[in-house]
């Protein structure tokens, strides 16, 4: 296990026993979440778009149509990044309301893009978005042809600073008020998979696939 | 119904039928969001935290400890900051690679921040916070002190410009690929809240509110 190097960019300054700089735990965050936001700086000001990711190594990738303004724009030079994900994992009811929170785990990356231009590379990010939405996918769908290829931009951010920020466990209130008559504790969250949706169109005598079982 | 204005800053330019500018429409995705990021530029440079936030009338409301050294930095001026909000709704698998997509709603906001000392608009954002992580629990619980109110920095964002983009339904698939033996629709995902876990140290007797039920 290796950690990020704290620095003034990356430390967590507030609760910093929330902080979390080792790789692996930022990396399970990152992998976890199906969107990022990621942020930059547009004519001195700041933009952030949400948008699908993956992370392939040590660099996270997004893609988009050649056509989008802000990817086109990432892509031009080698531009500053700021990208984070959060997942919420409960509501943290204390007995006061000074001491209400949520339990949630984050991630806040700094790095700068690149276009990926190596078609091995781009073949293996198109490969992991795709199983990223679902895992074994990409064996299943028919893969992108010459101008489906032509038409998506990827751009690859490397991390260079990285922050987790995790709090878990059941509301903390101040000693006085534990006698109180007030109902604390958390409610989980979890984000769901409903049952699958067949698509009308779908082809007759087409099954579930095992993996989405 | 009112809009905001399409301008430079907002207009969504990459699939622009999924641009939403209906006021209503852009409030109901941000209230139904527990947690926002919010992007700001530091030293030239992109930066973004994700924090919780809510909604009163037309302005967001984040709060944080005045020991906060990034709203500390917000509070300074009024700072231009982005703020957004995404809910993933569905995975939507399609027959080729290149249509895989996610059904999703998210807002991103443009405005400027301002630091609340108003105690009565103060007052009402604590209530609002808390009201917005368990709707109900204010009445319920121990309410701030002199103390907490001090401890506790609020800063209002204006709503300059916004812009929703909404995917909804069904995979779209190019028409040669309809008769593919290849699986296709939207798993549907949902973040629900799972049984409440009372706290151990709660008092005996304290039964779970009707609100948690």
């Amino acid at each position: 296990m290796s950690s990020f190097p704290q620095t003034s960019n990356n430390t967590i300054t507030r609760l910093p026993k929330r902080g979390e700089y080792d790789r692996d735990a930022i990396y399970a965050i990152l992998d976890e979440a199906l969107v990022c936001t990621v942020a930059f700086v547009r004519d001195n000001l700041p933009v952030q778009i949400p948008t699908g990711f993956c992370r392939m190594g040590d660099k996270l990738y997004i893609h988009g149509s050649v056509g989008s303004g802000y990817m086109r724009a990432l892509a031009e030079h080698s531009v500053n990044v700021c990208l984070s994900v959060t997942h919420v994992d409960g509501l943290v009811l204390a007995r006061s309301a000074f001491h209400h929170s949520m339990n949630y785990r984050s991630a806040v990356i700094f790095g700068k893009t690149s276009r990926v231009t190596d078609e091995d590379e781009l073949y293996k990010a198109l490969e992991a978005f795709t199983n990223k939405v679902q895992p074994g996918r990409w064996d299943d769908v028919r893969q992108p042809d010459k101008g489906e290829w032509k038409a998506t931009m990827v751009l690859s951010i490397s991390i260079d600073d990285a922050s987790g920020k995790v709090r878990t466990g059941p509301p903390k209130d101040d000693e006085e008020d534990y006698s109180l008559d007030t109902w604390a504790g958390v409610v989980p969250l979890k984000l769901q998979r409903q049952t699958p949706i067949p698509d009308e169109l779908l082809k007759n005598g087409v099954e579930l696939p095992q993996y989405l079982k």
